[in-house]
């Protein structure tokens, strides 16, 4: 891996499966399901020369985290593919028995190939369904391609912009996950590989349709684009009723960091704020929830999408057809259980037409 | 437990917290948290003599099945509060560190404190708040008193029925889930301890407005209430416009046994024929779904719901409000991902009013 691609150079063709300078696991920890651990030998000389992969179960991997203490999901490994240690984060790849392969980053599922199109179609389609004609788009995170793939489905678009801090992400995606990775194949894609934060600082005001913010959660790289200042820079890079939907976490789990990004939202976003949901199985708690909001000008009624997808549109042939959203499933992202909707939609966000 | 609670009697009162005569866990078991696997000492002498609760996490509880191969959900054990064998199935009650008590059965979890609101709730109202005035209801299952307790919210209500085929499962839930076994303090309630496919046949035709199906997978004791015979005699104890509700797996995991359902109610209930889903974290893949049919008779639209529920209309004053159901979600539960539809919703259930 590079370092000059972590720094936050500019990479502006991309293509797939670039040779990966990355170590390989060794032989006795591809077998993934032996009596012990899986654990992944670090890069570096730090004190914890051993983070374990899997402190829980053997042959399996476990998702533990403070960020839902108390519980753990764990997927059966059949091979562990990659693993390294970027700037930024470990990254684990490995084949799963019954999920396909998953993306691990700082040991939290990013990506499986079996429920990943619940992910990527809502964090992409909610906002760009939402306005009629999205020109120009801008992904902050998102690394895996995924969220491109998506974008690139509609037509309307012209310019994609993706800016993602760590090469890393980008090149193992490319290596093991072709059918997110193909999101980079679409020529209106841009690289930008480097900090998001910085990246928007510099974006000329006005200049985005909508702002697709596909993070990891709010402890380690992450942290900064769930704050005031980026949602602030986030709203002067759109256009007067631009729209930007950024991951917002479990209404199970963190209620209390949604209700600060809410009360955050609220204060700089002068069109609406919204709070959508949708379930992707191997995230914690089932369920993963989008912010979506809209700068002062044209008014946008998230809940009714006015821009459906035109599937012939794409300007790649190699995607496959949309696995999860539809326009029904868009309207009832909106609609909440009474114990978030309590907290999230104290004013904004009824659900009068239903 | 007494072996003719579980034979098939009739109990018509029930209190809260009746002394059980079952076993409590020993001491060195209770910890929970220790080095080895938190076990169960069967009461029979089955060959095997011990059946590990989590024979993979020690201290920690984990849901490993063949109904969802290659992952577990994990919950960490504070304490073990019950474990015994009924006539029927492995009961276990133990202190979660942050899901509050959980109820497990032949090792799947059933209700855990914290989240049970989304499945009682929603299995409950989806049917009731479907059609105007509901008088009579049967509950089939549900022995730990959720479903009763939401059943009783309805005013109209005038007589619930329950058979329970495992009286252990209801003596368990009155020791250690009061909110719950709550909804056994219901003066319209009679219980009925036995099968719940035999106490069907002998109900006179056209008996229920509303029967709810609350039972485990089709793995176990509840085998029956997936088949097709079943379904015949739930349409025959419905009036004519009558409706059902039955637990239906996840559309993450159990398609296969999602279309056979659907195709036997297709053919069985002439009415309409709906697949329903919300999320519940403890859950395999995060989600259950319902199947919401009626019979032949003034016609039912479940997406539209015709019957709020009057919160003062309760008879018992112990009931906590409503944490999850409202008239949004009970609409959006009708609108699948597209993967979902595609197989489900051939032809009845097109979200048209969205």
């Amino acid at each position: 891996m590079s370092g000059e691609e972590e720094s936050g150079g500019v990479v502006s063709s991309a293509k797939l499966a670039p040779d990966l300078s990355v170590k390989r696991p060794r032989e006795e920890e591809e077998n993934g399901g032996g009596g012990g651990s899986v654990c992944v030998e670090m890069e570096d000389n730090n004190k914890e020369e051993l983070a374990c992969f899997s402190s829980l179960i053997p042959g399996w991997f476990s998702e533990i985290s403070p960020m839902w203490p108390g519980e753990a999901h764990s997927l059966k490994v059949e091979k562990i593919l990659f693993q390294g240690k970027s700037n930024y984060q470990n990254i684990v790849v490995f084949q799963s028995s019954t999920y396909g392969k998953v993306l691990v980053l700082d040991g939290v599922i990013q990506v499986t190939e079996r429920d990943e199109c619940a992910y990527q179609e809502m964090i992409a389609h909610l906002p760009l369904c939402s306005i009629p004609n999205p020109k120009k788009v801008l992904v902050i995170g998102g690394g895996d391609g995924g969220v491109l793939r998506e974008v690139s489905r509609h037509s309307s678009v012209i310019q994609i912009d993706i800016c993602e801090i760590d090469g890393m992400v980008i090149d193992v995606s490319k290596q093991y996950f072709p059918d997110l990775a193909v999101g980079y194949l679409d020529p209106r894609v841009t690289l930008h590989v480097g900090d998001g934060v910085a990246f928007l600082r510099a974006v000329p005001e006005g200049t985005y349709d909508a702002i697709i913010v596909d993070s990891s959660d709010p402890i380690g790289p992450a942290q900064e684009l769930f704050e005031k200042p980026f949602f602030e820079s986030v709203s002067k890079a759109l256009r007067p009723g631009g729209v930007v939907c950024t991951q917002a976490e479990s209404i199970w789990l963190h209620m209390h960091i949604i209700e600060d990004i809410v009360a955050n939202c609220r204060e700089i976003f002068k069109g609406s704020v919204n709070y959508a949901w949708t379930t992707v199985p191997t995230y914690p708690s089932g369920v993963i929830g989008f912010m979506l909001c809209s700068t002062e000008g044209p008014p946008v009624d998230f809940k009714h999408p006015v821009n459906p997808i035109d599937e012939n549109g794409s300007h790649t042939d190699v995607k496959a057809p949309l696995k999860f959203y539809n326009a029904e499933i868009h309207s009832a992202a909106f609609c909440l259980p009474s114990f978030a909707k309590k907290v999230i939609e104290a004013r904004q966000m009824n659900c009068n037409a239903w």
